[in-house]
């Protein structure tokens, strides 16, 4: 039975930016070696790119809050599923949130997912 | 010979949102009856409904400005394209610029490109 794309975007959200916000090398379990991350712009293949690259953020402390969450089935016969963000983050010592919008494109393997795609960008206003 | 990711973002998107500007219904040919739009939080499945969604919309004139553009393959067997969009649109009468998301997932077919995935929000500051 192929998982719920709403149900199964919020759970992974909801860990996904707990774990961003406790311990960024806690997330190098959802990407391989073949993920991607576009980060502002600059492209990152595999996950030790990608973590060193998400661990290079100068801020220690940050907050996430969702906004919008939107989900769709990205490949019917694969069961993979398109996630698309848009919300605020609070970087330690700021008082005003930035927005941003982050797409992730999640592939299903052996009753979890893991992260093809991952695209983030700040919304400036 | 797989197509470049960004010449085809890029391509795509300066059609798309100069169509979108010029002739909604003349966005048909590019969804399928397959084809998802989630616009604002709301699902529309086929051609049809997403251009009766697309047509729908208040405003007769709009402006876009695309102020960043991601793209990586979403699958490369398929040889499919995420698009990640950052941007500012401006509807008739409106003097303020709103900032909006928008993601497509672009799937080959006969030397052209068909839009699966499309997820378009609106970023409220």
């Amino acid at each position: 039975m192929a998982a719920d794309p709403k149900a199964v975007a919020k759970a992974f959200t909801d860990w996904y930016y707990a774990a961003f916000a406790a311990n960024r090398a806690s997330l190098a379990g959802v990407y391989r070696d073949i993920s991607m991350l576009s980060f502002e712009g600059t492209d990152h293949v595999g996950t030790s790119a990608i973590v060193a690259k998400l661990q290079s953020l100068a801020f220690q402390q940050i907050q996430f809050k969702v906004l919008s969450l939107d989900a769709q089935p990205s490949n019917p016969q694969l069961g993979s599923i398109l996630i698309c963000v848009t919300g605020q983050l609070i970087p330690e010592g700021e008082n005003k949130p930035l927005f941003f919008s982050q797409t992730f494109q999640l592939i299903p393997e052996g009753g979890s997912f893991w992260v093809y795609n991952d695209v983030f960008r700040l919304n400036y206003g």
